[in-house]
């Protein structure tokens, strides 16, 4: 594992309150469609508020992918130079690739 | 409105408890992030329990898309054919197709 | 099989020229993105270009949808109801449903 | 600019024809769709097309992603390191994190 990898040391480590508000926020809205639900109101604004969740949830993404990319990515570039072992670098390219290709598809 | 429309007689009605069962687990994923960003967990596995999130969000847009058409944009064709105004099934439909939009740019 | 969803008269039947103008459209933007990889251009303005590809696919599948849902879906319904077999409209709900749920996963 | 990312060295580069194939593939994908609308073949055949190449383009979208991040990046995180200024791997990031967005929304 990359130094700028590990344990208590993620990229999104110094963001984590920011990450964690927004979280709390989110499940405020999932709570709020639940009540919409209970409260018979009317689906296509319940699947406003809905489409509205999903943008919230890429925007965390986005944010963990970002610091996952200048620190995690990044540091294990550095290692791959360090030991001239390229696949250090590949493994975790791929890695988010394949995150990637997970949130693009939900 | 349509008939089949109104307050508490939305498509959905018949299938709430079924989407708010659905919603409690997405609030505790919701919840399961945030648990997982306090512990300092590998960005990338936080990024794939938002993308389940995602998903299950989707199930239940889907769900609620599906008994909107059956239900409210059917009752609004039946409604344009009664009054012999076709405006009324088309507002709906455009309504549903807004709808659609927005949770495939989410 | 609906009469208003049958052979040569779809949904889209009316508006076809409006879609086969906007899907050669699209085929130009392709074009136009090889060409950017041929002549080597930077690998962030391809992905801008393949994001507008997929965005203007969405408005045409929209178009196509919108038609769908008030010809056949609604055609469907109106058969169900003659005849007095909701399978019918359910299943015509249905397969709508998956495909808007593919739209949303691709 | 990085020298891993000027002209005739983008990261995907050794990858050029691989990728022209494919957008050559998805170019008579949407031809296919031309030739179903004109031959009016049924609405949802013409969704699972569009679905299809959708999925396509995301797939070329992450190969061109990949690529970008293991040179574009990496090589301005090695710069950044060289200069001692952190922006330049800071605008880079920005740069993929921004694309990755339109592509999500797309």
């Amino acid at each position: 594992m990359s130094t700028d990898c590990n344990h208590a040391n993620h990229g999104y480590s110094s963001n984590k309150d920011a990450h964690l508000k927004r979280l709390r926020r989110i499940e405020g809205q999932v709570r709020g469609v639940q009540r919409m639900i209970d409260e018979d109101q009317y689906c296509i604004d319940i699947l406003t508020q809905v489409a509205a969740i999903n943008k919230a949830l890429h925007a965390v993404s986005l944010g963990l992918l970002e610091e996952h990319i200048s620190h995690c990515v990044v540091g294990a570039a550095r290692e791959s130079e360090a030991t001239g072992d390229p696949e250090i670098l590949q493994a975790k390219v791929q890695e988010a690739s394949a995150a990637i290709s997970r949130l693009m598809k939900s």
